[in-house]
């Protein structure tokens, strides 16, 4: 891979809990691939849950699996992450990877996955929601309420982040 | 004061939009005036809107007010903060905020807001919310979503938070 | 105090080991006595040694002093903290202690007070030194150096911070 | 590369200043290159000087580079980073980099630099010096300052923390 083309990869953040259920992890095992697929570095939490199974999915695929870990040890990655960071940030770590992605895709619920949907928002980047939270009616009519987007499968997903970064 | 009854004080963070309505600004600054007159230590984002009326609030009953700001220039702070933190930390100081708080009232809505009503629930911590975010209903059966508690006036929101902390 | 008054406070860090000697544990709680007499703020880590010896020589001359803790637990602070904030950052913390003071006294030596020192040169801010590290020969020269002075006495190290700040 | 073996690739991270001199800047190339040839990940602040040339050395060998920014712009990277980290933490991303590594080589002298060294000996992480910063006599004998070992050569560097991490 050539620099330039190194360089304009996308980042796409995929965030979910860490307990997931099968659906949820099926979706985001599907999520990770069609992302390694077209390309793009996928960034979770690195951890368990809807975080390893899409990093699963995109090694499968070959693809880069940024892991940025809550704790101060690298070795709590999952062994589908190919590059961890142990920010020793705590939740913290949230934002650092929302900051660093050009979008999100959020599959499942959890209040950890609703901070990082608000924290991306709040950053101007578009989030697809795969049977996750939904804008709130009162949200709806805002700029930033329009970011959020419910998707019904992952190939939706991919494709909607990628046309929108 | 003594030490003994300053260190039990509460820690309460009111969080809520930089730019507030007119509504929004006099119920945030009356919870704060309510939260001192109770002994509490006000945390607030250090800025304007719902973070500057809390403050100003919270000031006018002598409370303490602590603004921890996302830059690192102390002097951003909004006049009525009595000590601020520069974090320099950008939005991740929400995670902070959330830290060092026992309970969070939530005075209207925005993403920013909503990360930090997430990062509480995340937290276990409880969190009031007025004219704010409501929890989704998919989530509402789940233990953090009983966290969230709507409420309508301001004592309201200042008698929960210290009765659940 | 007004308003006013209390915006113009100065902010000064104090920072220093955790596990302190008899000697730099009698110059710290000299150094936040002469600070809170001053009217300075005093930041510290928050937790012991160092930080609780200047902690108690502030409180005792009713000063205010803002711990800055690593973990989520307000209640980690020593008793002589007055405002404790839970940063959940762990050493990082020592990055909001630099952000939000005006200039750094360090007292004995170790590697986070080292880590301390560094990043306030690093972001321009004078340090006194007080039986703390000095310059390395090779960065003298230089005008970040410059800022880093040794100093003999806690009533010289408040001097020197209070004049340059 | 299976999963095994690239969860026990050493990560290393490269401390040096932005404006790095052509000694340093030749010396980071050389300790880029032989990290990546050793099977490394280097760890960099990603940004121009020291970490540009450990960056290009290591990825001319077809290394992992990972560069952890302080801002929040991923752009920001020089063009040999092969995974962009944008923290939005500012100078606090130090701590990050520290965290993640299981060692670090410091190339040249600056105040960043010496912070870096300095929380990386306080999280008990063995330090190979470069024509950087030299142990403070007065720290000489603790069990921390064993941790900082002065080196010659760009080899020495890569042989010495490979055999301590």
């Amino acid at each position: 891979m050539t620099d330039s083309s190194r360089r304009h990869r996308p980042y796409i953040a995929v965030a979910g809990p860490g307990e997931a259920t099968a659906l949820e992890t099926e979706l985001a095992r599907q999520v990770g691939g069609l992302l390694a697929q077209r390309g793009a570095v996928v960034v979770c939490g690195g951890l368990g849950g809807v975080m390893e199974a899409c990093a699963e999915g995109a090694g499968a695929a070959g693809g880069t699996v940024v892991g940025v870990l809550p704790g101060g040890d690298r070795t709590a990655a999952n062994p589908y992450v190919t590059v961890a960071l142990a920010t020793g940030l705590g939740e913290l770590r949230n934002g650092v990877l929302v900051n660093t992605c050009d979008a999100l895709i959020a599959v499942g619920g959890s209040w950890g996955t609703l901070s990082e949907v608000a924290l991306a928002l709040h950053a101007g980047k578009p989030v697809a929601a795969l049977r996750s939270w939904t804008p709130p009616a009162e949200a709806a009519s805002s700029g930033q309420a329009r970011l959020l987007v419910e998707v019904s499968t992952p190939a939706e997903a991919v494709d909607n982040v990628l046309s929108r970064r």
